[in-house]
């Protein structure tokens, strides 16, 4: 811990557990302020073999977000995307219910090709990211198989179908992480959690059931962050009771949590010392029996998100504790 | 041989063997005529394993010309294609010798999707034609694996990295069909190959040595060409001692042929009753050893295709001889 105890200078590194486009914002307002001295490990859980090519949506979402070449106002994808692809794909009665982007595309059979020739997604995706001129290491929770199952009144789906092709219609009454029990951290991933330079770890505002949950179901990921030796922080995804984006709200209401920041605070006991919630929670932060930072977690733009980011490393130098969990 | 006996009227079936450009546009032009009476067996010794798809690029080239979909000035793939994928793929330090179009990938995804859940190229390949609004039967020659092989004074290459990576520019010693040993055929060509309906066998204007050898070194299809009960003829690749496109001149050069349409004769012996080749050779009609017409083989437009069509049925029309060789 030598560089905790040294103090939380510019020369700390930071890992940030992040989902999709939520998260993802957040990461670049941590890459903006860290560079390469930030470290994400994303979500695997939402995974899936999709026309034979292996899809790792959250994984493509925080390279694109972090090479500055996503699509803004789709909230999803590349910017410029075109979609030949997918109109011949229809044309020959192809699986349309899955969008990929002609330059999307690349990508997947890129890495498709990758893996099949023996090559470690974390290898891949290292490689991917600095083509793509990001700053940040991205590294996938895990290398091995790690599939969230969404368990449903109409049946257990891979978490894709829920989310895409369901739309997210069906009623939750779970969620699984098979593979989990067994699934094993990468090198880079264990060394990040193991450096001497890390700083804090940050769980970035994704839903915590569905892209959190799946990382902190690794067992070495679980147990690093509860023995943990440097401040933990997680943002909160609700802002008033509602989710940015996405189905967290609406899922957490159906497996009987109430959807809010002091929620998510309790989801995280354990592994974390702080959280960020909105101004708009403000009034919340007297329930939490941990400290809590209130800032405007609603990021609608490059400027939002730094300053966020700014918050947030903030809040971390503040919990600096000697000694580990 | 009923139908042979009854006269070629226009109830007949006609088989067409074909590689890629030059035999797909009589194989157009053939279609305009004879509609669902024409089946199409094509070349798939230069099917490749490419970025993890496989790519059967003379069944694609046939597809898109029977749909009316292939580029024309370009001369391979579609028409209106875009190339956003390829683009990515370069970016992302990916495989961009040989050239995937956005919508042509459609059909690379679909047909390995396809192909690795099980189904035969035969059954695929009907499907998407049937998609694609072909008229006409496109049959793989076979589901086997069949590789053509092209050796050269560089090693031993796969044709496509000859053909596109090397561009044709190794000194070719000879070429090999790996698998046809042992290649069978499927049920639809054999079925076609049999019919009691069948009138005539057309060898297209394809390389004799790399388009229409790998189908003729299928043991069944050989036989049945050599035992054939209905005539065949075979339209000659070479105008005036030159190959419309490709390298069939320089191979014969390379392999010690005179690229003339009478060698082209002599490479069939035994397969052909006739020989169609293009009015510029006229002169060496008189050196054929079977009978020949002359005709305008340079198709430039359809109406061009159409004719040369007209002008090979006819004459298989003409070689109607009884009984089977």
């Amino acid at each position: 811990m030598t560089a905790k105890q040294e103090g939380r200078d510019n020369s700390g590194e930071v890992i940030a557990l992040c989902g999709g486009v939520g998260g993802a914002k957040l990461a670049l307002g941590l890459q903006h302020v860290l560079g390469d001295r930030l470290t994400v490990i994303v979500n695997v859980g939402d995974d899936f073999e999709h026309l034979g090519l292996r899809i790792c949506p959250d994984l493509d979402t925080v390279l694109y977000t972090l090479s500055g070449l996503s699509d803004h106002s789709r909230g999803w994808g590349r910017a410029g995307e075109t979609w030949q692809f997918m109109q011949a794909l229809a044309e020959l009665g192809g699986e349309t219910w899955f969008s990929l982007g002609d330059r999307d595309l690349a990508v997947h059979v890129e890495r498709t090709r990758r893996l099949r020739a023996g090559e470690a997604l974390t290898d891949i995706t290292g490689d991917l990211a600095r083509r793509l001129g990001v700053r940040a290491r991205v590294l996938p929770a895990t290398d091995d198989v790690l599939q969230t199952k969404v368990l449903t009144s109409e049946g257990a789906f891979d978490f894709q179908r829920y989310f895409v092709k369901e739309r997210c219609e069906p009623r939750i009454s779970g969620v699984a992480f098979e593979g989990a029990d067994g699934a094993r951290i990468s090198q880079a991933v264990s060394d990040a959690m193991g450096s001497d330079s890390l700083t804090g770890i940050v769980i970035c505002p994704s839903n915590p059931y569905l892209s959190i949950d799946p990382i902190l179901s690794i067992p070495p990921i679980q147990e690093g962050l509860r023995k943990r030796c440097v401040p933990a922080i997680a943002v909160s995804p609700i802002i008033a009771g509602k989710a940015v984006k996405g189905p967290t709200e609406k899922i957490m209401n159906e497996l009987g949590v109430e959807p809010t920041s002091v929620a998510v605070a309790r989801h995280y006991a354990g592994l974390i010392d702080g959280l960020v919630l909105d101004h708009k929670d403000a009034a919340s932060v007297n329930e939490l029996d941990l400290p809590a930072v209130v800032a405007n977690t609603f990021m609608t733009d490059l400027d939002s998100r730094i300053k966020l980011a700014e918050v947030v490393l903030g809040f971390v130098a503040q919990l600096s504790t000697s000694g580990c969990r």
